[in-house]
């Protein structure tokens, strides 16, 4: 009997992922980078899978790194140091690079890395009550896992800072009045509503939600013409995919779209 | 008689111009993007034109693409199908690199490459019942036109990615909660808004109000020593121009500032 | 006796800078650039100092450049005048780059340079009846100082061009919601709510203090790659100096962290 730290289930369309490690609410185990790179491989594949879902189990989202592991990083020279961190960041590119879309489900808290990874997705659901710290600097560390990309994206400067140097909580209302979370729920029920969220993602033209990922992706760093530039590759090759055609015919046809048809379909050839 | 699509009129400094396709909702019609630009080089040359606004006849601001036209275009080769996208492209270029101030008024709604335009212009006014929606992923489309560069400015990557991904409606009092919106105001008066402000604009320094419009327009996408330099190399300029000799000696003098007179004069020599 | 531009005084671990011309509303002075730069480098190289609190003496922040100096800069060759604005920006750079904290504490307003020099700050207190303005237009000018840089970090564009194209005040509470202001303050109570926020973040980790502000000076201008890669370097770092070993044994053996004894110490080779 193996012990795995990602719970993996299903629920119509939607992978559901669950980091556990409930006995330190959550926290990074060092089988958590491979295991969640590995099944957010196996949900891309999935022809059965239209989004993802990630949350924590139990009651919390994820601590951050583990104290008493960090205490000892010191002692590793500073290329395994590295090393080490480039597993967390590769994490963050898995998340960023999935082709489906992931939805961060968040109860209690995300701190440290935790928080990292909840900004990581591509959207967020959060539970009312839970709190978001960039806790780093209470014990003497700096942010890591993107934690100052993703929170410049939608915070200002000077609260950026006062986070980051403070490492107070930031209660989900106040994240969710500057527009990174999408969906505020009563306690317990960030899951259902995030699986909800999901599956109605998950009945949009699988291709066009790729590209419009990567579209949202990277539009907080892109200049215009670069996004123009990008948009239009995208919008010629949507108007040639058998998706469109789908959904412009049901338009005039005046009937639901059927995407999900077209889900195990290669691109036409345009 | 031939049939315009974008007719133009002035009010005062103001000049209007309206996209005019009543029948569709003022969806995008073949001839837009070659009128609207020549009608914005129009008023970029004329001396008595100070500020511009851009608005939908009727009480719908622009629905987007035509469908009827869009189902056709998965039979055109890619490269043709790219050329017309730079059409839209160009039309945005045009409202950015207009030298004049450019103010969008929205009715109704604006969805697809309508939300892309008014997003494209330099401020915002929309009736308070108006809804904002970047629509192409419900008929298997990806966005264009700018809607992810231009959204991105004031939204988080999830909310941008919600709506992008859903095509759902926003509503105008959300994105004036979000800054994107400068003034809301009751059904159907947009347009008398933004000629108001249009108005108030148009009577500025009108050197210093394009130095100004190009700082604003790079501003979100360039580092702090980027505009740190842009903005020397323009104020060098401005304190040269006859324009910043009569604000400032109008300001010593304790006498309201007359910009209007100097609109036909080239820059001073600096 | 010289008057002094820069008053500097100390508080327990907080260093305040006091940039005094009272009877011009503190508009800056041809002594301020020179003055003020090197008050923040003995900040810096004082190690009682943890962080500091830059505001304006009596009742007023800034009111920006003297326009009875700005009358003549016109009569200057455009590279002198190239070289006074470089005085400005080294001193927004100086701002930017020292290794402590800097707080603004505002009162009744900051207009002009004086907003570009609040919002240079990393982070910002300012009394609720307190105005920000972008005044140059009104008499001709253009905005320097990185004012555009600084407020496109969190306005929309079309906020930014609104404020920039007519020069009207935005109060301190719209700044705040918009997340540019970090605490709200009673008329006269800026400076002792500035004082405690640099107190409190003067007891952290100083060098990890410094690595911080580093990373969020750059986060909103950064792709998601460089800032990964500027965050695991500098945790590199931090897990190899002796703040983090105060830190997390602190956390470890239930005790509160003691950063304030390490500041004089160089970094651990690591």
């Amino acid at each position: 009997m193996t012990d795995k730290t990602v719970l993996i289930s299903q629920q119509g369309a939607v992978r559901i992922l669950t980091n556990s490690n409930p006995g330190a609410r959550n926290a990074i185990t060092p089988t958590l980078y491979a295991e969640l790179s590995a099944a957010l491989t196996d949900a891309e594949n999935d022809p059965e899978v239209g989004a993802i879902v990630f949350t924590g189990a139990g009651d919390f989202f994820c601590s951050g790194g583990d104290l008493n592991l960090l205490a000892k990083r010191r002692e590793l020279p500073t290329a395994e140091r590295r090393e080490i961190l480039e597993g967390l960041n590769n994490l963050i590119r898995a998340l960023r690079d999935c082709s489906k879309p992931v939805i961060a489900a968040v109860e209690g808290g995300a701190a440290g890395a935790g928080l990292s990874m909840a900004l990581a997705c591509d959207m967020l659901v959060s539970a009312r009550d839970a709190f978001f710290t960039v806790a780093y600097v209470k014990v003497g560390l700096t942010p890591d896992g993107g934690a100052t990309a993703f929170l410049a994206e939608f915070v200002s400067r000077q609260v950026l800072t006062e986070m980051c140097l403070t490492g107070d909580r930031m209660p989900a209302e106040r994240l969710h009045a500057l527009g990174a979370v999408n969906r505020l729920t009563d306690k317990g029920a960030a899951l259902a509503e995030a699986v909800a969220l999901a599956a109605k993602v998950a009945t949009g033209p699988q291709r066009a939600t790729t590209r419009i990922k990567t579209l949202c992706r990277q539009a907080h760093h892109a200049t215009l013409e670069e996004q123009l530039d990008a948009e239009a590759v995208f919008m010629v090759e949507s108007q040639g995919d058998a998706e469109s055609a789908e959904g412009i015919g049901a338009f005039l046809g005046k009937r639901s779209a059927d995407f999900v048809a077209l889900r195990r379909q290669k691109q036409d050839a345009s």
